[in-house]
């Protein structure tokens, strides 16, 4: 059985920068009782990962242009090398990659059903908005996992996604196009309710509304306020 | 233009073995004067390797059970890298990837359709056969390239392409299903039959007949005696 609560002594830190330069709050925040069990927190993160993989895969065999497959077969490798770093912390304990990944199956599966969008490019924002909301929350919450497997998980998961590509397509086709832009607007708007909710299930249940929780609050806030220059900087609004 | 012929001093030497560990013949073939092009060369195997990686990714997301796919999870990673190294010898000739990879596109995507398969299963052996096949032919071709490129292709080509979990799987399925069984080997007879006017398409266009030109066709005997072997190792009759 996962116990969730008082399984280490809590540190109180400050967080510190994420790979991915996110800007952190200084509010100090206790994420050690809010980071799930280590194998939980891997197998769920490594099943995420190889979604976002598959995602990734499935914009590479759908692009309409040889340059934009080539760039997101990049894309697809980094996610793909992010699944199989993580699956390398799960051997390392010992445990099958599929026995600690069975359990996120059913909700990620679905999530990933929800996110895929009714095109190539609201596939592609999906990609984009999902992997980034949610590598940044595994990065903040992996300061509460031990210290000799916390750090290198929050520098894998926090590497370049090699996005960029991502980014150039949905700008072009928005600048070409408003009526797109209004719909990815909303797509992007639609995708952040359902991420928090696979974000929330990474975390103990303690509380009826965990976003509403005082120490949580400070996590949510700055997770969102990235996803909102994500969205900005397509020229969405958020 | 490309000039297919008397484009360097035609080396004889004998072949060596590959890193996949194909039995080389010893007779001596003149391998120089069969390999195309650098950027041919490098353009068609690169798109090669990402349609191989398109099918496996594809077999990832149809997988039925997390252990499969998580074993073809390495296997796709394993194609998209050799893609990501014949992508870095393109550019590293100052030609962008995708300029390099076009003229192959219509063929090999006609070829990728044409040997998807009906089924999981069939996807399977479509991966293992053909990307075994065309490896196998492209490592062999690669004699011909500059040495100051040849080997190092050769080498990124003939490593590990992770299809131990497509064996494992296909063996459980057709010990299984004998009805399978045989479908599958009709599968694999035809499929090689479209990977062998593939691998035609790579050479120089000398000869009505290149199957049975005498330069080429100790070369076809041994991809061909290769191929064999990955059937019966399945328990199929080639």
């Amino acid at each position: 059985m996962v116990t969730w609560f008082g399984r280490r002594p809590q540190r109180v830190e400050v967080p510190r920068l994420t790979a991915r330069g996110v800007a952190q709050s200084s509010v100090k925040v206790d994420i050690a009782s809010l980071t799930p069990d280590l194998m939980h927190f891997l197998g769920q993160a490594a099943y995420f990962e190889l979604g976002e993989f598959e995602s990734l895969a499935r914009a590479v065999a759908t692009a309409p242009n040889l340059a934009a497959k080539e760039g997101l077969s990049a894309a697809a490798g980094r996610a793909l090398s992010k699944h199989h770093g993580l699956i390398t912390e799960i051997r390392r304990r010992g445990t099958e990659p599929d026995v600690a990944m069975a359990p996120f199956v059913p909700a990620l599966d679905h999530y990933r059903a929800q996110s895929q969008g009714a095109d190539w490019h609201e596939l592609l924002l999906s990609c984009y908005l999902t992997g980034g909301l949610l590598e940044d929350f595994f990065v903040r919450l992996s300061d509460g996992l031990p210290r000799d497997v916390g750090p290198r998980v929050a520098q894998l998961l926090g590497e370049d996604s090699g996005t960029t590509v991502l980014v150039h397509e949905l700008q072009m086709a928005i600048t070409a196009d408003s009526a797109l832009g209004s719909r990815l607007a909303m797509w992007g708007r639609r995708l952040v309710g359902d991420t928090l909710l696979i974000a929330r299930s990474a975390m103990p249940v303690c509380e009826p509304d965990v976003f509403a929780e005082s120490r949580t609050e400070p996590v949510f806030t700055e997770i969102i306020a990235a996803h909102t220059r994500r969205m900005d900087g397509l020229g969405l609004t958020a």
